[in-house]
């Protein structure tokens, strides 16, 4: 099966926005074996929308529609599909219904044009929007697939994932269960996780492994297919196993999981608390924590120490060590985080100073920089890292080094 | 002139990337007057690449490629391209000593493939890539025009800017000026701001007013035509005065500043010293301040009171204030502020304490949030704001309103 994914908006031609939709669902098409081989973007405009349709028609079997599901007259993707099938549009009752409840609820006067939002075309099946009020559309027709699903990407999402995909799967005669799963890894380049999978990568075919990097880690995505879930599941347990065996010490996480995320529930198994100490990250590490709903019974806080005074006479650092080896040493690192743990009371300090850049600083090149992790009775543990980058690159990457190394702190209390 | 972007690379269709070069490119036009019907992302395959320029040379002026110049047997757009208008590849000099500059320099062995970066189809004006190896093409033939781009955005938007955008300006017949200038605007709806404004927007030809609303700030950017720069700069000078007079409260800059920036220029010019006592916005406030190199001269770090405990026991609120009054209160903020300012003896103290969601707590709303400027030799001040969105929203929008109330603060020392 062969598809193409038409963007319907005049934002996107406009660049005022870009085309994520398009990125997920190639994802997800791919994902399920369906080959995208073209991505347009057609703007609010019946005649363009047309050609579109039927260059599309021409050359893919699913045609996925994203946008122009709305109230506006300015919104007419399921007008022209319809036009282009020859069938004419029909209310859907619980569409209309779910739509009066909503204007009901947060007390708004709900008008005409909204009304429009509940056409759908007639004989297709209606992919209800959990989170707005257009519904999706799914049509067979002379051998082609349509699907029609809402521009806003927090509502096409769960209407594809929940609706939408068990339809493909079922016109692609799919029986199979097909379960993935991410493995998330840290602290290891993509080129040497591959080194280390290599037979594994060459050998593959069911569970497939999908490698991916960005954002200073590295992904694999294990997808397996059998007839029964249990089966699925056990080819994916099996091919990790093996994964886990060669690199599972970088191996931090599954699928949307987050090194934070980790980080704090590590804090929740040993109930640890965690204060910062933060010179070169400036708060980051402390935002990027309590940015979790529900962080705060484990995070109590932070002091960033920007200046190096606030070092000495805020966190309490000897002038003795920023004397002798300066803010960005080994010394201070250690200091910052026993600091910082003593001055908040927790079970866990955690200290960063270096050189985020863009330039060198006491002598030490950009990059350069130390973390601190003070754990009740332990003796302190300072990482060094040189890294590269930018000076946003270089502050990401260090909290996310101290994320990780809080993760892989296994000492108990 | 009517364009269609093109985007080819397989990359794009297994949803690796989004294809933000098509939005940058769409923005880019849309300045220049250049109307964008439709976008097209086609993978790394001959037969179907061909298909597309087929169809774009039906419905467009300008065709503009992106990707697909690359040393693999895979990068292919100029081939293409080439065959498509009769012609043959030619290899270009300067691209060609530039790319074997290139390995000299990094010390790395130039294999045989990356000489075909250098080949250009034959009478094309090159585009110069300054920051990677493979050069663009400007091309007119048969009343189209092709310009093809490198897929990488940090080599495709300088080329564009600074090589393809003139040649367009030139195939458009324009001899005059063109100059942009955006408004940036704070604390103001998008839609207040444009019925302040309307008869100015409804009667504009030149310059043209362009308002964009967006991560919670409004911009107008403002055009200007006229034969001398003088002319175009005294138009926009005009109407901006005439916007300004009506919406200058809201305005905080031009361009591409941001209010951390803004708020650091000012902390310059008053040559005051800035530390954050940070609740629910967990240190992001100090981050955002220090993510900008050379802040360390006014921004000295920040105390992240995320747990009560720590409010009272490091920073120094009042038991008596935490008590009666609560954390979330005016009472509290206006005593970290100053708490603050004293711990970190700056000139200036600023305080986040409120509820980011999504959870209300001792009994506030979801967004009910409080900032506290305390400054030397003036009375402290806390502003309350109700906001609405997502835990990140208002956290972000929190911070914005920190800066933006201390660029407004007028008081000198």
């Amino acid at each position: 099966m062969n598809a193409e994914i038409i963007g319907v908006g005049s934002e996107l031609l406009l660049g005022q926005i870009a085309n994520t939709n398009a990125q997920f669902l190639s994802k997800q098409l791919a994902s399920l074996g369906v080959n995208v081989y073209y991505h347009t973007v057609v703007g609010d405009n019946p005649k363009r929308l047309e050609t579109a349709i039927e260059a599309a028609k021409e050359r893919a079997d699913l045609l996925v529609f994203t946008g122009g599901l709305g109230p506006t007259k300015d919104d007419l993707t399921k007008e022209t599909v319809a036009k282009s099938l020859g069938r004419s549009l029909v209310s859907h009752e619980e569409s209309l219904s779910s739509i009066k409840d909503y204007f009901v609820k947060t007390k708004r006067v709900m008008t005409p044009n909204n009304e429009k939002q509940a056409l759908v075309v007639e004989g297709s099946d209606v992919l209800l929007n959990d989170h707005g009020m257009a519904p999706g559309m799914y049509i067979e027709a002379d051998g082609k697939t349509y699907i029609m699903l809402p521009g806003p990407p927090k509502e096409m999402k769960p209407m594809f994932e929940n609706y939408a995909k068990s339809h493909i799967l079922d016109r692609l005669g799919v029986k199979d269960q097909i379960i993935s799963r991410v493995l998330r890894f840290f602290a290891i380049g993509e080129s040497q996780l591959e080194t280390e999978i290599e037979d594994l990568l060459e050998a593959q075919s069911n569970p497939t492994i999908a490698p991916l990097a960005g954002d200073g880690e590295v992904t694999l995505r294990l997808t397996a297919k059998h007839e029964t879930e249990e089966g699925a599941l056990a080819l994916l347990k099996e091919i990790e196993d093996k994964i886990q065996e060669r690199v599972g010490e970088y191996f931090y996480g599954y699928d949307q999981t987050t090194l934070f995320s980790e980080a704090l529930k590590k804090l929740g198994e040993k109930n640890w608390t965690l204060a910062s100490a933060e010179s070169l990250t400036g708060g980051l590490f402390s935002e990027r924590m309590t940015s979790i709903s529900g962080s705060g019974e484990h995070m109590r806080g932070s002091i960033v120490t920007y200046h190096d005074n606030i070092k000495e006479h805020v966190l309490g650092v000897d002038t003795d060590v920023l004397q002798k080896h300066g803010a960005i040493s080994e010394q201070c690192a250690r200091q910052m985080a026993e600091k910082i743990k003593e001055k908040f009371n927790t079970s866990v300090g955690i200290s960063f100073t270096g050189v985020a850049g863009p330039n060198t600083a006491e002598g030490h090149p950009v990059g350069h920089v130390f973390v601190g992790l003070a754990i009740e009775g332990k003796e302190t543990v300072v990482h060094e890292l040189n890294l590269q980058g930018t000076r946003e690159g270089i502050r990401k990457r260090t909290v996310n080094y101290g994320a990780y190394y809080l993760l892989k702190e296994d000492s108990e209390l």
